[in-house]
């Protein structure tokens, strides 16, 4: 968990107590590729935060195609964040790209800490403000570039990243079919 | 500013002193119909609370269309988060979609109040998680309703805003064209 430890550092300090507390509410899960942290018609009551790895938020459209929303990588925070604010059911599956290590927190733990640790409301604000942020970047995307300029983008920016993920996946994140995505890498498009 | 001392008590508890303090750092602005709030390509450090009336985020795409990304009405905070975040200029404009009255809180304020009046992390906290989550929301919908399905889904959703905002800005949101907005609206679609 020191990655998580080391995040929190960044924004608020801890003594040794608080992260001894911290620490025994927040669980540790190791995901296999491919496996499930969050589905959808669950209760979504669940944080995530990639300590090693990579985790895609995703929904099923109702044609029955998988539509990426998001990924995350180290350091990122990730759940289908209305459903954790209202305790409702979540729309989207939270899914391990790859084998990858993660802390999970539970709304119940999260109010738990706040209260003993009212600093953590800091932490969260920003890291919170950083997503919406991030959000509302990504649909600038998805509106105002070609879907040629979004892979260019995306592998101009994050060239690691488009490397690490299925290109079925990227295609879906990028909206456009895996056919297409194999065009513009193959210089076609 | 009432609203916005209301809005802040539905989350923390503020006493008389802090109330003042709070409202001597936030400034309070008449926007008149399509006054601009904030532009791209000038600095993004100002947070803005509808406290009447209705403002809209949008951008310029790379072809010279207006791209509206978000609307928002009483009792929502808005801006361009990432600018906020990271002091840079922003890829957003803000305007007054009709007569508004909006409470406005520069970076440099917030961070002072949240200084002196720490619990107020807890507000921002809970307001951006409900912004996360919308955003999300958002996207989900623009990936998995049709055009049509989208203008429904909002009708039934939010009837008074659809009646409220300009048809051409609706169908911008909504992703599609004004004409294709008249036609679902004249049922021949």
């Amino acid at each position: 968990m020191q990655n998580l430890l080391e995040h929190i550092d960044k924004f608020v300090s801890l003594d040794e107590s608080e992260k001894e507390l911290l620490l025994s509410r927040i669980s540790y899960v190791e995901a296999r590729k491919k496996q499930f942290l969050l589905e959808a018609g669950k209760p979504g009551y669940k944080l995530f935060f990639v300590l090693k790895g990579c985790l895609r938020l995703y929904l099923i459209t109702p044609k029955g195609n998988e539509q990426t929303h998001q990924f995350v990588i180290e350091n990122w925070w990730m759940t289908d964040y209305l459903a954790f604010h209202n305790d409702s059911v979540s729309g989207f599956y939270v899914q391990a790209v790859e084998r990858s290590e993660v802390a999970v927190l539970q709304k119940s733990d999260m109010d738990f800490l706040l209260e003993k640790i009212p600093k953590l409301e800091r932490y969260f604000r920003l890291c919170y403000q950083k997503a919406v942020g991030a959000a509302q970047k990504r649909i600038s995307y998805l509106f105002s570039l070609s879907a040629e300029e979004r892979f260019h983008n995306m592998n101009d920016k994050f060239p690691e990243f488009v490397q690490r993920v299925p290109q079925y996946m990227l295609a879906s994140y990028l909206d456009f079919s895996a056919e297409f995505l194999s065009k513009i890498r193959a210089g076609k498009v």
